[in-house]
C-alpha cells in the first residue's frame, strides 16, 4: 500500500479523552473513530489488524475442532425468556421494538440462541461433540463505556459453545477451548495466565479468566511466578488425545493465580515470598462450564446410548477481538507509539521513501516495495512528500516492525537503513541482499 | 472436514414456509436457519459460502482501490437528523432508545456515517480520490420479510462510498465500480446485466442495478440479447485509466437495459425483435452517484486547487452478499439441489467412502483426502455409515463441483468414480492420477 493512496489520518494532539495509552495511541495512529459513546468505527489500518487477529482467533478455534457459524446481532425476546435472562440481564440488555411491536434485542451473548440451533436438529449422542463458534458483534449497554475499545459498547466477540453428553466430555471440551485459548493469546504476542474466576450472569461452576498482566490493567491479580515460564503447547498439539490436555490443564492451574474477586490470603501465603507476582491485569478470554443450565430449561437433549433422553452439558467460551488489540498495545508500546508483535502488525514492513520525486530514490523503493509485496510481505511505502521527522514519527506511532529508510544518498549507493522498531536498533545494509533478509 | 465430525443438518422434507427455490434449498442443505422473522443463522456450509462471497467481493473493491474499513452497526439517530433523513426513512428504521434515553438506530445504510468520517479528517483536494467501504450487517425492518435471505431483515451488504472533487472525478469513481462489480458477479459464476434504474431514498441523478436474469426474479426486466455476449474486462484492466474505464462503461450501457420502473416503451420499440429479452431478473449490486446531497448539508468540504471550500462528491456501492448467495442458487440448481459455481462452492470436491469400516476403503478414502487438502484443496469427506442413495442425495443437494465415490472394489482394483456435479457426466479413472487431475 502507497501512504498517498491510504487513509491513515494521524493525530498530532493527543486526544484529551483517552484515558489509557491503548485508547490515546489507537486514535492518534488513525486506527479507530469514536461515532457515538461506546461506538467505533475501525478505520484501515485499525481494520488490518482486527483482520490479523480474527485470523488467528480462527485458526486455533478450527484446529481445535470447533466449526464456524454466523449467528445474527438481533434476537427475539422470546429465547431469553426461556432461559429466565430475560428479565436477570438488566440494563446492559440493549432492547428493541420492531414495526410490529415485537419484543427483540441486540446479543450480549448467544447461549440462548446457540442452544436453540441445537435442539432444532441434534437428537443423539452420536452427533456429539459439538462445538459451534462466530466472531460476532455484540452490544452491551455499559452505564460508562470507556476506555476505547477495551471497554465498549458495541463490540467484536468471538463466542464458543460446547455440547457434550455428560460432565466428563464436557470437561474434555472445555480443556480443548483453554488449550486453544492459550496457544491464541500466545500467537498474538501475549503471555496470559488462566485464573480461576467468578462466572458471573453467564452461570455455572468452572470458569477461568485469560490475563495478561499491564500496569495499566482494570484489575488486580496474584499469582505464582512460575507462570512466566511456564511452556504454551505447539501447533501440533494433539486436540483428540483428551489424556494430554488434561496434563497441560494441570500444569496451567496448579501454580497460585487468581483475580481479585477469587483472591484467598490463605492460599496466597503459602507462596514463597520470592515468588508472589502481585500485579494489574487486563482480562483478554473468558471460558465456562455451565452443565444444563441452558439445555433443561431450554429443553436441549439428546438421546444417550442407553435410550434415555438427557439435557447436554455446555460450555462457553469468548474472547473479544477488539478488546484484545488494545490489550496488545497495552503490553506493547513505547513513548513514540504502538510496537506490533509481527503476528497481528497492520503491515510487516514500512518503506520510508526521505525524497520523493527524486528518481534514483523512487525507483529504490518501488523496487523493494514490489519484490517484497511479491514475496508475501504486507508492505506500506510512504511516498509523501514530507518532513523527514514527521516520517519517522508516524512510522514509529503506527508501530510496524521494521522500518527501511531510503535516501536519495543511500539508493545512488545501494543501501538503505532498517530500523527495527521494537529494539531500535539501526543497521545500513545493501539493497541488493534486503528482500532475502526481510522475508527470511 | 469430515462429514462425521461436521454440522450439517440436511433435512429431509421441503419446509413449508419457503416459496422460492434458494430458500428451500439452503434450508435444505442446512445452510442457514431462521431464528426470528427475517433473522438467519448462518451454518457452518452456508457460512463456508459466505466467506467465499465476500472474498470475492474484497477482491475486486481492493483492486479497484477501495479501501477497507469497518463501521458500526449501531448509530446515532443525531447524524440522520443532519442529513434528514431520520424522519424520512420510515418504519424499516430500527430505531432505538438506550438506557440513557439517547436516540440509536440500526443502519440501513452508511451514507451519513461514512460522510461523518470523511470530514472529520480529510480538508483537502490532495487528499483525493477516496474510496472507503465496509462489510457489515445491516438492518431494515421489512413489512413482510420473505424468500430467505433474498430479502431479510437483518443482512450482510459490502457498502462503499467515493469522495470527489468535482463531478467528472465522481463519474470516474462511479466507473471504477461499475467495472469491479462487472467483475465481481462474474467471478462470482453469475452473469449480470447493469440497468439504469430508480435512485430511491438514497437520492441523486445516476444509478444502476446490476441485475441476474432469473425465472423466479422479483421484477421484470427488459434488455438487448447483445448483453449475453459481452466480454467482462480481464484482472488486469487499469483502474488508473479514466479513458478505458469509460470505454467500458459506454460498452456496458449502450444496449437497451431497464428494469419496470426505468421501462420505456419508445426506446424498446428501436430494438429488433430477434433481439429482445423480457426477462424476470434479480437485483444483486446497486450503485449511485448522488453529488453533495449528503456532503452539502454535513459540511463534508475540501479545499480545492484554488484555495475554496467546495463539497465533496460522492456515490455509493452496495452488494449484498448474503442476498447474492440466493441469486446464485436461484440462477444455478437444478432437482437434486444446489449446484455452486467453483469460485462460490463451501468445498472443491466431496468424496463419498461407500463402505466406512472396509479398511481398503478407509485407506483410499483417507488418502485421497490428505492429499487433496495438502493440494489446497476444501475437500469434504463423507466418513458416515449410511445408505448409498443417502449419500448420493446429500452430495447432490449441497452441490459440490466434483464428486469422488470410492467403493470397496473400486478401492481393491484401485479406482474412483468422478461425477461432475453439473453435467452429471462420470467418469471412471484410477486413484493414481486423480490429485493430478483434480488439482489440474
Amino acid at each position: 500500500m502507497r501512504l498517498s493512496q491510504y487513509f491513515l489520518p494521524i493525530l498530532k494532539e493527543t486526544p484529551k479523552e483517552a484515558e489509557i495509552v491503548s485508547h490515546r495511541l489507537m486514535l492518534r495512529a488513525g486506527m479507530i473513530r469514536q461515532q457515538a459513546a461506546g461506538i467505533y468505527s475501525w478505520l484501515p489500518l485499525g481494520k488490518r489488524v482486527l483482520d490479523k487477529v480474527c485470523r488467528i482467533v480462527r485458526e486455533e478455534q478450527d484446529r481445535s475442532g470447533a466449526l464456524e457459524i454466523m449467528m445474527p446481532t438481533i434476537q427475539s425476546a422470546d429465547l431469553w425468556r426461556e432461559s429466565g435472562r430475560y428479565d436477570d440481564y438488566g440494563k446492559e440488555m440493549l432492547r428493541i421494538e420492531d414495526r410490529h411491536e415485537r419484543e427483540l434485542l441486540y446479543g450480549p451473548t448467544n447461549e440462548e440462541m446457540v442452544t436453540d440451533i441445537f435442539r432444532s436438529y441434534v437428537r443423539s449422542y452420536k452427533d456429539l461433540p459439538l462445538n459451534l463458534y462466530h466472531i460476532q458483534w455484540k452490544f452491551r449497554d455499559e452505564v460508562r463505556p470507556r476506555f476505547g475499545v477495551m471497554r465498549s459498547r458495541e463490540f467484536l466477540m468471538k463466542d464458543a459453545y460446547s455440547f457434550d453428553l455428560d460432565q466428563e466430555a464436557a470437561r474434555n471440551a472445555y480443556n480443548r477451548m483453554f488449550v486453544a485459548y492459550l496457544r491464541t493469546f500466545t500467537r498474538c504476542g501475549l503471555q496470559a495466565i488462566p485464573m480461576r474466576a467468578d462466572t458471573g450472569p453467564i452461570g455455572g461452576d468452572l470458569s477461568h479468566e485469560f490475563i495478561i498482566l499491564a500496569s495499566t490493567g482494570e484489575s488486580a491479580v496474584f499469582c505464582h511466578r512460575d507462570y512466566l515460564d511456564l511452556k504454551v503447547p505447539s501447533e501440533d498439539v494433539d486436540f483428540r488425545d483428551p489424556q494430554k490436555l488434561a496434563e497441560i490443564v494441570t500444569t496451567w492451574t496448579t501454580p497460585y493465580a487468581a483475580t481479585e474477586e477469587m483472591h484467598d490470603e490463605a492460599a496466597w501465603g503459602t507462596v514463597p515470598e520470592g515468588e508472589k507476582l502481585a500485579a494489574r491485569g487486563i482480562e483478554v478470554g473468558h471460558i465456562f462450564y455451565f452443565g444444563t443450565k441452558y439445555s433443561a430449561p431450554m429443553g436441549a437433549v439428546v438421546t444417550g446410548p442407553d435410550g434415555k433422553d438427557v439435557p447436554v452439558h455446555m460450555g462457553s467460551y469468548g474472547i473479544g477481538p477488539s478488546r484484545l488489540i488494545a490489550a496488545i498495545i497495552e503490553a506493547s508500546h513505547d513513548e513514540a507509539g504502538i510496537i506490533w508483535p509481527k503476528s497481528v502488525a497492520p503491515f510487516d514492513v514500512g518503506i520510508v521513501n526521505m525524497k520523493p520525486g527524486d528518481a534514483e530514490c523512487d525507483a529504490a523503493c518501488d523496487q523493494l516495495y514490489r519484490e517484497l509485496g511479491a514475496a508475501g510481505l504486507d508492505v506500506l511505502l510512504d511516498d509523501e512528500d514530507s518532513r523527514a521527522g514527521a516520517k519517522f514519527a508516524t512510522m514509529d506511532l503506527i508501530g510496524l516492525p521494521v522500518q527501511v529508510i531510503i535516501g536519495p544518498r543511500g539508493a545512488k549507493a545501494g543501501e538503505a537503513e532498517v530500523k527495527i522498531r521494537a529494539t531500535g536498533e539501526r543497521e545500513t545494509v545493501p539493497l541488493s541482499g534486503l528482500v532475502g533478509r526481510l522475508t527470511a
